[in-house]
């Protein structure tokens, strides 16, 4: 159980170096004269991986242990349990706070890049996901499977027997789920499986006087952040029928 | 020993979950317009890698404390003494019916991209593995050399005196010796090393109604099924002999 | 609390054995002939990553404890009560020191192969960092922000409740982080975030007799000297603010 | 201490283990119509780093626990009062044993593909190593500085106070030091470090029917003999001066 709103803080900063660190790579392998330029899925894998794994141990260590920087995340803690609906909303409301001022950061991070490159729509992704072929029904349904995996497998990582892990190697599990979820689902979609890691950068995006930028795509915007919530409430009915939950 | 039949339900969501990660890497390399097309042997490696670790975990929070996902380990463990000849049959069903759904999800993950690509071969290598020179000694040879590394070297790692791996550990340390056997041993064949790995999903794209899909190749589906049962059958006599069993 | 000078020949080694595997990555990857030329960004983080994995376990073993191997880290945590002014500034000069060293047998390993690299900035770019559009606010801002998430995030791994890790997992993790900066933050200025990693190696560059060499770039050294004092500090206010130290 | 004879099993299978995913990782990455071939120098990296990790498990669960696998470290092990000196000669002979009958496994693992690759120094280099640029003080140079951080850094991180590491740990960490060597001192020589595994793979190329193979370079054979045990011993002399031994 999460008592009060001890955990906003936390989640607030968590997500914050989720995007730092998850934006970052989408910039350093995209923008133009970026020294990873052309670097390649694996790197975007091992970004987005270990950009949860650190803002999992930036929130677990500000006040807030489940760590979740995730709305589907909480939205499904929330049925087992473990979050109040009031809970929920302001938990998710700082984690998209957090992904606007993470993909500031990184905006700024890579200041003289932005003009330097051309492509409006490669700008756009770095701050957020895009489907490769555009097909609402069908990315809906990706996102919403890669999300029931992203859930479903926290839940047999850390359910009984495997049950406790040795403390830090927690956050670097999830990463290793992350990057396997993004070399493995990722293709269709850029894998956003979190409304906060979508929503707020594409805020940021909106907002910020980012050189030659072009739209923010709001056509889209919805199916990243409601189908990871219907993936995640999906994987609570199946892992509380496995009997895993509590 | 496995009592009854209480590790079914965990080693069907366990393979189901390994081939969701393994044939959705394939697909995200492979298939066109997918976001990691061209990602390389490195995405395969480490995509099938945390496949295997994150459907060990699967399992074992389900109920398959084994965790083998591989009716090629399963009978492997049935020498040692750990399966009933039923509970192998058993299980193996349950792993190659996990493998059929695990396929499905990655066909329904990957919707609008199979009609996108051309070559029915690539989208049955999504599937299936084939070889990378038709010669069925060879590839057979080559399937029983990896499956023979892939259980003894499981053995190596889980005997006394390295023993008791930490909890988590012992599946990530798994998934880095599939990484190893597909960098080293998965040239010539692909490293099915596993029949419900390669029959499980080679069932699915017979089945599903995939757009543009040619041969299931049959004929070549023989040697990912007797060649990892032999190489592990040879697996479990050399670890006998060494002493290690039990 | 560090006492005395014990921590120095700790942090020289470290330091050294740091600048041994990260200038070693850089000449691999981009002198000509070398095995690894061409192997991009992935590379270039990992190497990095474990290099400091490795110099953390050579500097701790070798009684510097703290295991900076960074002025930027150490002047951090002088700020927070670990080190004197007077340990603060023999620390920075041994790790300098081992930069050097280090940078001087990474030209012995790829003695030959200097001569047949015609780029000279290619050649510097092996010892220090240097921008890749040249802006220096802009690059003083990059380098003060990636040195603010390693410093903030080391303490957000390092302190409770996530606690005391397991023995040697401290500076893999940290290897993790260096990876993750690498891949996410490294883009415009090459992740310098370290006066010693990119002092010692240019003052090496200056001195050596490597063939030819161009300039030493001395007017943009200043910044991976205090862009990443500057965001250390800023880690310290705010870490403390959190109320994470001590 | 190491007692008689017992650790001889041990180092045999587990040198064979490290160069069976050694060399099969240079011809999956090399041989022609590999479905590898062209990964790239991470493949490399990675395949040679958890070979090294999936063989030091394997002879330390035979009875050699410690787990050398490379007649260098046995050497510098020796010095060190570990074995004496007939049972380094042994022991260095079962592992250039072992390392002859692993490259002779790859051999059979890719068996069509040697015939379909033309060029005869492709296929030695799936065995032995060789330089980037001949030049043999300049490449005994290398191998020794290269051996010289493998010994010294294995000290630092199983000596004191870092200590004793989780089961299961201090394979995969020696793992990540054989990634960061490759990635950063690989460049010019290829990383050779031990004479088992340069020595028994070269032996195997003389000895077996490879198709249209060439030469087995003699000429160079001696340098990653002598320069692995040269640089060991001067890890040897500066461990011993820093105290970290015993």
């Amino acid at each position: 159980m999460v008592t009060g709103t001890e955990n906003l803080f936390g989640e607030f900063m968590g997500t914050m170096v989720l995007l730092v660190f998850g934006c970052g790579v989408c910039a350093n392998m995209t923008l133009t004269k970026s020294k990873g330029q052309g670097g390649g899925w694996i790197c975007i894998g091992f970004g987005w991986a270990f950009a949860v794994t650190l803002g999992v141990f930036t929130a677990t260590t500000l006040g807030a242990p489940q760590g979740d920087l995730n709305p589907a995340v909480t939205l499904a803690k929330m049925m087992a349990g473990i979050y109040t609906f009031n809970q929920f909303v302001m938990t998710s409301i700082v984690q998209i706070l957090g992904g606007i001022v993470g993909a500031a950061i990184v905006w700024l991070a890579y200041l003289p890049h932005w003009a330097e490159t051309e492509d409006p729509a490669a700008k756009l992704g770095v701050f957020s996901t895009g489907p490769a072929i555009r097909n609402p029904a069908a990315n809906f349904l990706c996102e919403a499977i890669a999300t029931f995996f992203l859930m479903f497998v926290i839940w047999m990582i850390f359910s009984k027997p495997v049950g406790t892990l040795v403390p830090g190697y927690g956050p670097y599990i999830v990463g290793i789920l992350i990057l396997a979820l993004g070399l493995s689902l990722g293709g269709p979609t850029g894998y956003a499986m979190n409304p906060a890691r979508d929503l707020g950068p594409r805020i940021a995006h909106a907002i910020l006087p980012i050189a030659g930028k072009g739209s923010s795509d709001w056509g889209y915007a919805w199916i990243p952040v409601v189908a990871p919530l219907c993936g995640a409430l999906v994987a609570y009915l199946v892992a509380s029928s496995c009997g895993v939950l509590g």
